[in-house]
């Protein structure tokens, strides 16, 4: 599968590397520097390039920029008509201390209306990035830990579902993207549990259905 | 210890009924009918009682109504200072669609302004229901699912860790009663897993963390 990634950072640098690293065509976009782009790209025989590149006959593109370089990114990615987008963004302020859309609108939603012809799923927003190889190092290993996943186009989320199974993680469906603006204010608890309670920021979970 | 459960409707009702199984001296109040907590306390060896009996000299409280009730019950439950009070009361408006306060506040917060003199513990607010018998058939069976758990005051914290452990779940520190902003919102989305997403609502969750 050939996925583009939107913003090289913690998550979509750690993804794109375990994608690559599972047998996919990835390829960087979106950094600060080119170099960082060509280092990614080099480390996993992977790609770079620009955002152009990245989503050019994409199967999946993963949009993982902070909040404010949404205009500019989206501007690069053009109409992304069609296209599959994986989006772990949250609509964090510039100082990632709170959400700016409030739960009558999600992040997502927004996305989703500034590009409506998008295959828009959200999933990774609930996860730190420092849990991404300790999953994959433990891939096959039952049970698996889980991403929340939602969306409204279903042939979308099993693209998306996928893609998840490849990190090592077990998609987790949550409905539909208007649950964004459950999931995503969520996602600042994620943040609590991972970086401020002990035991360190590898935070993972499992959701499980209990019989009578 | 001595627990009044404020609220006996589907969370208080069986909360109380299995704090009283495990022992604890449990009085029920604020239902619909009189009739109906005379039942409840009658199955399981506990109290029936007013808003006033049930927090008379209680070593924790659990608020357990409708977002509707709030002004009531704290009327009739009076300043509540220095009161160990368990809250799984979320904001919700009449039809149970939405939260009626975003997420620059929270309804731990709004009630914390109310009665700042209580000790507040935000927990069960994240667990369906229908998951607690199943979890407490379970108890002691490792690793157990978790609560999501926090407040602003550490002794009280311990007791409604003590309390969730006598049901069979483990306490999650999810830090301090702000984090309810986040948390709030994400109880709607277990309501989707629970309700919306197959095999059943009896949802329980456990968050764990990986070493590298």
């Amino acid at each position: 599968m050939k996925i583009g990634i939107l913003g090289s950072g913690l998550m979509g640098g750690k993804l794109g590397r375990i994608w690559a690293e599972a047998g996919h065509d990835v390829t960087f976009s979106y950094a600060r520097d080119r170099a960082k782009l060509d280092r990614l790209a080099g480390e996993v025989g992977a790609s770079a390039g620009s955002v152009a590149e990245a989503i050019e006959e994409a199967d999946a593109v993963l949009l993982a920029v902070h909040w404010s370089r949404r205009a500019d990114v989206l501007e690069q990615a053009g109409d992304l008509a069609g296209m599959v987008v994986l989006n772990c963004s949250l609509p964090l302020n510039d100082s990632d201390s709170a959400l700016v859309v409030g739960t009558t609108s999600s992040g997502a939603e927004e996305l989703a209306k500034l590009r409506p012809h998008a295959r828009w799923v959200s999933c990774f927003n609930t996860n730190p990035s420092e849990s991404f190889y300790p999953v994959f190092a433990r891939k096959g290993q039952a049970p698996a830990p889980q991403v929340m996943t939602y969306g409204d186009d279903a042939g979308a989320k099993e693209i998306a579902f996928g893609l998840i199974r490849d990190v090592g993680f077990e998609p987790l469906d949550c409905g539909g993207l208007h649950n964004a603006r459950f999931i995503e204010p969520f996602a600042m608890a994620t943040v609590e549990l991972a970086y401020v309670q002990p035991g360190g920021p590898a935070l993972t979970y499992r959701f499980d259905k209990l019989r009578g």
